[in-house]
């Protein structure tokens, strides 16, 4: 008996039309699955190739029972790629059935990634911003900025984008992307402190950088906003940063790794909560319309597992990949 | 510009016609880079679905710079799988591009996986074992029985082999093989005494389980034999055990994760060597004709990732496998 097991490129993957919404809300009900202790999902380990040690490839473990299931994405991110023109990140991310142990999907692992960052924001969002919020500053435009643009637009009303990028061209696709895709106002801002005042929600995705760059001040960020800091805490000074009233991350275990293992998220504010703390109501979300509260999501593999089900019975139905044997 | 991988099922690995010459090869070859420090192979995390806990699928992750190989195996253990007329062992693994971090192939790992485990046990063997052991016993016939025979001939001069298995089938199985595919003089025996007493090399490769059976007795191995403990410390009983001279593995990190981590191991011997230090030299092998020298191998990523390029090579060569856009 032969089993087959389903190949779906990176094209394949976005042809299934899996939309944000329901990334959104399969990406909610992980955390709540996480937060109830129903989730495995071991440390992820990685090799280091190549000089510097800048590169990394991370197997990413997660099974998660109530959503049937179980993988491991394996994502590579070379900085040095973008001087070759190929992608920072990429990668393949393999679905199995629970059940058994065999493979059943090898995915194309980028737009997953890219889309369930963004909607792992918006969940942070969900209760952690104001619902109301109408005006959001991104700061650097990339692939992040797009995802976490179009997250937000599901889950709040959004009418204004304050887009800040050093590079104008990425700056313009993202202003594309905001009034053709999401029919939203978008507003290129040269000062990145006009993507912060005055917001309801920011959201800084630059490079992940050990060393913060530091641009954005203390007393920038207005009383009641939102802040996702999708690249860890390089965008902010230390001052800004303790305005927070409530630093949260998506996982505490995690972030720890990250800080006291590898240097990052030096002198930040004590976290608050994880995220499946606030999405189960262990802990409180916002509790006060002027809080300032930030979500410092570090991306999970128990994201990736609850987006890949969905993809695979896309793909099921609409007949999209290639069947090949195992 | 549309970058590829290929894809290679089982019986594409196996139409590639990689002997199990040229994998002892690489094998040693990687267990020389690991000893001399220049692998680089994290700890293998796992998830665990179903009842009972002993299930898994783990995530093994290696690179290895003088082969200009990177990837991860994610291969599952599922003990239930039998009854259900599945594999025990399933699973891909990821060959990367070292320089980019980019996919180059996935390929089914179960061929590699079984080929690997019987090219470290002659590994091992070759340090370890007299080089003119012309008589081995082969404890429990399966998957594992069949590949470790098959790499102990072709270093050995062997003549005799003592096939002994529970299961008749299995048994008959493995002396079809040594007799038509090895040419060797095989003699299926009732008694497991018989396949330890007046070996030079002993293969147990049963089923791996935290209670030992403890089959084999104090005083059945011979002095100058060789033992390779496929299954662990499964088969002996601990006076058995406690007779070897030289008690190795392949990795003290791993054995020791298994032995205080998970409970394998209990009251062995101390580990006189990894096989890295027996392949560089570090340690000495064997040093007299009546030593008894036992070897229990783990299985490590590093064997999966030497295997892996010499599988790509042939198929890029002979035009096997399935290209498929990424």
């Amino acid at each position: 008996m032969t089993h087959e097991v389903l190949y779906l490129s990176q094209d394949d993957v976005k042809a299934t039309g899996l939309t944000m919404a329901k990334i959104i809300e399969a990406v909610e009900k992980g955390f709540v699955e996480m937060g109830n202790g129903r989730v495995e999902m071991p440390p992820k380990p990685g090799i280091h190739p190549g000089e510097g040690g800048d590169n990394f490839i991370h197997a990413m473990p997660a099974y998660i029972p109530a959503m049937n299931s179980a993988g491991v994405k394996w994502v590579s991110g070379y900085p040095v790629n973008q001087k070759k023109g190929l992608p920072y990140i990429m990668g393949l991310l393999i679905f199995n059935d629970p059940e058994t142990g065999m493979a059943k999907a090898v995915m194309d692992c980028v737009w997953i990634t890219a889309m369930r960052t963004g909607a792992a924001s918006a969940v942070s969002a969900k209760y952690l911003a104001r619902p109301e919020s109408s005006t959001i500053g991104i700061l650097a435009c990339g692939v992040q900025g797009h995802t976490n643009l179009e997250a937000m637009s599901v889950l709040f009303p959004l009418k204004k984008v304050l887009a800040f990028d050093p590079n104008a061209e990425n700056a313009e696709n993202l202003a594309n992307f905001g009034r053709s895709t999401l029919g939203l106002d978008v507003e290129i801002v040269k000062d990145p402190k006009q993507a912060v005042t005055g917001c309801d929600i920011v959201v800084t995705s630059g490079p992940i950088l050990k060393k913060p760059h530091e641009t954005i001040q203390a007393g920038w960020v207005d009383e009641g906003t939102f802040v996702s800091c999708v690249d860890f805490d390089s965008f902010f000074s230390r001052d800004a940063l303790n305005e927070a009233d409530k630093w949260t991350t998506d996982n505490i275990g995690q972030y720890n790794h990250y800080k006291d293992g590898m240097g990052y998220f030096q002198s930040c504010p004590e976290v608050y909560a994880e995220l499946g703390e606030l999405v189960t109501g262990r802990k409180k979300g916002r509790e006060t319309a002027t809080e300032k509260n930030f979500a410092a999501n570090l991306g999970l593999a128990m994201e990736d597992m609850a987006v890949a089900p969905l993809i695979y019975d896309l793909a099921v139905e609409k007949k999209i990949g290639t069947r090949l044997p195992l």
